[in-house]
């Protein structure tokens, strides 16, 4: 692991580190928050998936997790939404998929299958990395995300109920297999037959039932990109919020709610 | 006034707006947070001024100011850090001065003083027409800022104890007329006659010790500007905090504590 940086905040320390993932083929990059409390025990870790666009910055520098963080003694890591730099063909023209646009998908289809392995990354290998190299309550974690990240937090979650002990998510995609702007998204990564999406799409899981706990989930009425989202298709109940939008602001304004929703969960001895 | 975006943010409202400026002789872009008691009563505000590089954005963005703002019914004013698109040679080469580099002085060189006028800006014109235009306690104002932006509270508010009611700042160019970087802009602004420049240097004001109240000052340990910012210089009593950077990282960490000293200051009835 390389540390690229690290800032003292709130009483804690955030550090940006680079390691070579074995799944992703390559360099990754991550922010991690270590309460002050790390420094002396071991602390559940609460993982936060950012949407399309973002680095493993966004989430550190606006959400204002950190504060919260501090105050309940969680560590919080923020990976990259993507590998970068791997040399696939219009990998870096803003296209979706590309950097910054994994939707926490393994790739099966070529060219993105060569690198882009984004559940395995999270849902595997970085937790594993994280227990091995930081003052964690081992297998002790939770996971939540926005956007892209509320519909990759959702999967991995539900995907893994043995090692994620709680899921929230604001403004997820719920329903990338209806979602025009996913499926495009899907098909260059999943490939064209959509009943291996259903592996990937909060919905299609949920629809099953088997997951009994509770999910928190928020949606703003005047987010913009709520037809591509389709929170309808929920069949769990989630909370509208009245006027916000898709934003860090809005996610700002949340954050403290869904941080304490996993402390309270993050309680007690791992699930296993 | 043009409104460029409007965003829900912890139960307020969070508005970015544009508009012609007197002094600075064009378009001058403003961030505002409106609390939602501004919607029943009038509100106090709180001027924060960004540092180098930063646009009306980076704060509202980061330092997780508006969810105090929100709890104390505080209206937050952030402007932009300079004129841009003047026509100005070199305002875009990234220099200082230039765009996002105005200092929070009147300049009296050519070209700078074409348009470069964010002193009167910042301590005249735009806290008339926030008064003008929004729900605010007439005259009720406090000022901060980091960095650059600390120095222009400073000044601003130094220079005004009768419209400014409380200063605090975040890091500060303390002495501007001995920081070997600030030497160079301020001879660009205000030319080579060192004698103009203590109009605008926080040191040379507070030693006159003229200004009775206390002001409130954090500085990180671990800033690598030190150098730059001088704050041994300082007559005053300052807060050094163990370990902290020049990052928005420590800004976010001692936010709340600036916005309630500042509440605490804007109770009961205007100055004048």
């Amino acid at each position: 692991m390389n540390l690229r940086s690290s800032h003292k905040c709130f009483g804690g320390n955030l550090k940006f580190y680079s390691h070579v993932s074995e799944v992703c083929k390559g360099p990754m990059n991550f922010a991690i928050f270590l309460p002050s409390k790390a420094e002396k025990e071991d602390c559940p870790v609460l993982f936060y998936l950012s949407g399309l666009t973002c680095t493993d910055e966004n989430f550190v520098m606006k959400a204002g997790a950190q504060r919260v963080a501090e105050q309940l003694g969680l560590i919080v890591v923020a990976p990259d939404t993507s590998p970068r730099d791997r040399g696939i063909p219009g990998e870096k023209d803003g296209g979706r998929p590309g950097e910054g646009a994994g939707y926490y998908v393994d790739a099966t289809q070529e060219p993105w299958s060569r690198a882009y392995h984004m559940y395995s990354y999270v849902a595997e290998e970085l937790p594993a990395l994280i227990d091995a190299k930081f003052p964690t309550k081992k297998n002790l974690r939770s996971i939540m995300g926005h956007s892209m990240g509320g519909m990759g937090a959702m999967v991995v979650g539900l995907r893994n109920p043995d090692r994620f002990r709680s899921i929230s998510a604001l403004a997820p995609i719920c329903s990338p297999s209806n979602s025009p702007t996913a499926q495009i998204a899907f098909r260059a990564l999943l490939g064209d037959d959509k009943s291996t999406w259903a592996d990937y799409d909060p919905v299609e899981f949920l629809k099953r039932g088997a997951y009994d706990r509770e999910i928190l989930i928020d949606q703003g009425t005047s987010d913009d990109l709520i037809d591509s989202l389709r929170p309808q298709d929920l069949p769990i109940k989630i909370r509208m919020q009245q006027g916000y939008d898709h934003s860090y602001y809005f996610v700002s304004t949340f954050m403290e709610d869904h941080v304490r929703f996993h402390s309270a969960h993050l309680q007690g001895r791992p699930l296993s």
